[in-house]
């Protein structure tokens, strides 16, 4: 990149938030894997709107990569200057702009961490119910921008529907408002929805307006024991289909389990096929009604034995033990794939099945977890790069859940994106005339594609 | 239209389904006002989505308008086939296709209407949330082409969100899917939203993946009564802020109680400036709690009595009411202006009281009801477009309401749409880069703009 720029770059944001020692662009050439790396040019940390927008028309004039970051905690690419260029870095726009407790919303920056936000609308027994277990660093900005999901999602829905409005820049500069304050919005074509989930490649979010909720008053946990992984995924629809919707179901199977046994033992029982853990929340009587109405129909669909969770800290020691379960996974090996398929609830039990055969047929383990009670599941295989046989063997298994789940209904991303490691799935399962009308769009808002380059399609 | 187009049509959905009589050209001439009124030139009923499409190949060739048109309840012009061309009625699309009690979907044909799904999936204990209060005759691909929304929207949100997947006809006849069968799905750009709301500018829904909910075991419906119609807008906030969210708060004001009591005495306080209606939904315990802290918010916020209806049947005599307070609106007046501005409810007072304001400076009567719970207000003014000075009056206070409801934060329609009725006031307050972005779709996919021309902006 010529130097010109890069002092044009200082002008605007000020010297000290323009980097590029080798260190800098080592430290924002990955995401929250180190599967893809690629470093930027620069590194530009904006602190305004306006100053996005100048950097942006110096790049649009140009024809510069510019991809925009928070945290760095996504899993999929999408974080990564995968042209090289600008990493556009909006961790220093983290103001909490406002909480309108009249109106139940709150307005951010996007370089506000989830988890920041949380403890400080917990002050108003307020929370934003989309909870990636990232939260203790990903951002706002990049939340919206992958339509977050996370184990919550059961009950509560996923990102976008907690979106109420956007301020974003559009890669030729100009800043626009869509969407607004309120739920109801009718007003013209639902724009707001289009950079929701659009992996930052249409436009750098600067603001937004989140919805929130009231914190239910009590939470309880409930754990279910199984033989059988098949018959857990079974319990996950039985559980919904009899009327009681939990804030939360996950599922981790028996290697799962003893990982964390080996970690943190709190008694997990280490010959059970799976486990599956349920969270309801709401008043505590109607949290004692449905926590009964689980363990009855949980037990009549195969669980061996149903723990409920004495008290807050015991829950608190199942949910830390759900977290260290996903550390392990990216622990144990050199190369991890760790899917992100979803299947319609009813399927849960083939998808399962479908894992254990191609375990199976390609000999290698196939770990299953997720947040099943959205059929949203995250088979991993724990492989080498270097091991050419068993990686060639994992990679082939790994496709085969892929098309497995969408020939169950399903789709090849729930809640992680496309970035650079879904493109050639993207392109094998989505019709070609949606893919060009996603490329139009690409096109029209985006016409020197600088926005986030390499991503999604190539 | 030349009759040999005709005859293509009637090749195509055969001869039954088209109708060229002037009968019917009139019976398709409007929608659920009769603000707009203008004929089609030929009435198509499809029943395949490939009929659809080979109906959309030949207009798009001729460069034909088509408006596709569901239950024709809608009430913002959405419907009226402005420029003439094909009105393609989609009732005889009515399939209910699945209920999936399992994953909680439903897969319907477009021209199920609303109280037909209600009552079908009744069956096995499970609701679509959104409540247009046109349930029946309204058809699913009107509500999702407008995005409808109703009481229920303070707890279930909008259509929207739940919308799990459309397939649509594009006006160059491919038929494509848009989302899926999950609630988790990020694979590229949203594109299901943009037709969520599009009024049926962008295409024809052949299909629908619906997300549904099981009913709530017992629900409890509390009225609180005011001496001051403002006071009872910020009743409607400091319940939710408390910590309650009922599924339904809804807002009469007296002319609305004393209409009612005309029509239908259930003993409604005539002497009160307001009332609210609450409806809390879950199990007993829940709503017996929930209840008993709406009546101690709205008695602490000014609430000078508190009834909470002592059975279902009690209850369902005043929703009957409000639905009969809406009706009334219409009934009495030969122009009503209904307006649909929806604020942040920390507004709801404020805009309350520039109703007020309006009244006044303007010698008309307005009134004022509608969804309080969220913002959803929809003042009305009764005029008579025969009486010059009076109808010139009405318009400009309508102007100001919905500038003031701008102003406030808010936005121009909530829940029924742009359409014909609010193109002037949209082009006002809508920033003209957002305006070309939506232009820009549009002639994208639909580059001979024949896909309901004349609707949204001019």
């Amino acid at each position: 990149m010529k130097e010109s720029l890069i002092a044009e770059f200082r002008s605007i944001v000020g010297k000290e938030n323009v980097l590029t020692s080798s260190e800098a662009l080592k430290a924002y050439s990955y995401d929250g894997t180190t599967n893809w790396i690629r470093e930027p040019d620069v590194v530009v940390f904006p602190t305004t709107a306006s100053q996005v927008s100048a950097v942006l028309k110096i790049a649009n004039k140009e024809k510069i990569p510019v991809t925009p970051r928070g945290g760095g905690t996504n899993v999929s690419g999408g974080s990564v200057p995968w042209l090289g260029g600008v990493a556009l870095v909006m961790t220093k726009m983290n103001k909490i702009v406002r909480i309108d407790k009249e109106n139940l919303t709150a307005t951010v920056e996007p370089g506000v961490v989830l988890q920041d936000l949380t403890l400080r609308i917990a002050k108003d027994r307020l929370f934003f119910p989309p909870d990636p277990q990232s939260f203790l660093g990903a951002t706002l900005g990049g939340i919206i921008s992958e339509n977050g999901g996370g184990p919550a999602c059961v009950k509560y829905g996923v990102t976008k529907q907690y979106i109420l409005g956007i301020e974003v820049v559009l890669p030729t500069g100009e800043i626009v408002n869509l969407g607004g304050r309120t739920l109801k919005n009718v007003v013209g074509y639902d724009l707001l929805h289009i950079f929701i989930s659009a992996e930052g490649t249409l436009g750098v979010i600067t603001k937004a307006e989140l919805k929130l909720l009231p914190i239910p008053p009590v939470k309880k946990t409930i754990m279910a024991v199984y033989d059988d992984v098949a018959a857990a995924g079974e319990s996950v629809y039985r559980v919904l289909e009899n009327g009681v919707i939990p804030d939360k179901i996950e599922l981790l199977d028996n290697w799962v389990i003893n990982r964390i046994e080996e970690m943190m033992p709190i008694g997990l029982p280490k010959d059970a096929d799976a486990v599956l853990l349920f969270e309801c929340d709401g008043i505590s009587e109607a949290v004692a009604k449905e926590s009964e109405q689980i363990a009855e129909t949980t037990k009549k669909y195969g669980a061996r034995e149903v723990r409920i969770a004495k008290d807050d800290e015991d829950a608190a020691k199942y949910w830390m033990a759900r977290k260290a379960g996903f550390a392990a996974v990216y622990g144990k090996a050199k190369t991890v794939f760790a899917e992100d398929v979803t299947v319609p609830r009813g399927k849960i039990p083939d998808l399962i099945n479908k894992c254990k055969e191609l375990a199976k047929k390609y000999d290698v383990e196939i770990i299953v977890l997720g947040h099943a009670g959205d059929g949203n599941l995250h088979p991993a295989i724990l492989t080498d790069i270097n091991n050419k046989d068993h990686y060639d063997r994992s990679v082939k298994a790994m496709h085969e859940i892929i098309e497995g789940a969408v020939e169950l209904g399903g789709v090849l991303s729930g809640e992680h994106g496309i970035g650079l490691e879904k493109q050639k799935f993207f392109d094998k399962v989505t019709d070609p005339v949606v893919v060009n009308m996603m490329k139009g769009i690409k096109s029209l808002l985006d016409p020197n594609n600088i926005m986030n380059p390499g991503k999604i399609w190539d």
